[in-house]
């Protein structure tokens, strides 16, 4: 039933948006009792966030070329393209509602994708292309973040050669080329 | 009467929080009455936005040091400190709801707030400190992309020097020191 439900409340909001998904919708659509769906997730918010974060999931693959910079290039790529879908918005704004009735579920749900994208750093460092002080999860926030500002707060465009510059600043960073790092 | 009314909203948002900030609560704070409110400012969020926007330019100064780094890592540590209080994230998640019936107006809005930030980074470039090809922007929203992604998605912990590392990572990237950054 849960795959049933996930993929009815993903078609539903494909064809109806945000506003269209309810709770009595998405059981029509995938043949089961309203009751049923309620009993499992709760909120209409949780059942559209769980099915829209499978999706993102799927959509979104932790590529592993053998180069830190064509990973995360690729990666974050697809992500400013899904972003820039009305599905994508729909995932990012669900994830800044809070339902202050239930437990505040998004750090541990946000904390696993960071890590599925911290993978790939880690597997540069590993490999000696990056820095061995390197903080993996600082780079994924770097890049993502401006990602998800420029889709829910800014609307600046999205696209793929910005997920490249961004990649570019955070492995290269902006001080003068052969100029060494001082720590201060 | 602009500041009066701005100034009443601050003060009412403190007291009663989003909810009870209403144009009639924040009209009777202000002495003025609720129509003219009405007339200025249209709606109440595009109130709330505009007195929580004056507030925030006044709270986050935009150092001159002679540093870029210093600069920086003042600004961002202010940043993340405001977005962790209750007002800050007010601001966040007004500039996150749209009104379809207005034109859209946050994008003129944060490109301003960006052009603020990027002066400090433009100043590091003049004085030889970053490499010329920088892009001034794209530092701001990598360091503050990842603080309101914080703030508004995850609800990970904001603290200085969560914003003194992302300012580190974006000046120096990752890549292992000593090392020539090769354009590919």
């Amino acid at each position: 039933m849960r795959s049933a439900v996930l993929a009815a409340t993903v078609d539903v909001l494909t064809e109806h948006g945000l506003a269209g998904t309810t709770v009595g919708a998405v059981a029509r659509a995938a043949g089961v009792h309203e009751t049923s769906v309620y009993r499992r997730w709760g909120t209409r918010e949780k059942l559209i966030l769980e099915a829209l974060a499978e999706q993102l999931d799927a959509a979104l693959p932790v590529p592993d070329t053998g180069h830190v910079r064509d990973d995360l290039t690729a990666y974050f790529g697809t992500l400013a393209r899904l972003l820039a879908t009305a599905q994508g918005e729909a995932l990012l704004r669900l994830s800044v509602e809070r339902d202050d009735t239930l437990p505040d579920r998004r750090l541990p749900y946000w904390t696993e994708r960071l890590e599925r994208g911290a993978v790939m750093v880690r597997r540069g460092v590993e490999r000696g292309e990056l820095a061995p002080d390197t903080d993996p999860g600082l780079v994924i926030e770097a890049v993502s973040g401006a990602l998800f500002t420029r889709a829910l707060i800014s609307g600046a465009p999205l696209d793929e050669d910005l997920a490249c510059r961004l990649v570019a600043l955070t492995l290269a960073g902006v001080l003068p080329r052969n100029r060494a790092y001082r720590p201060d």
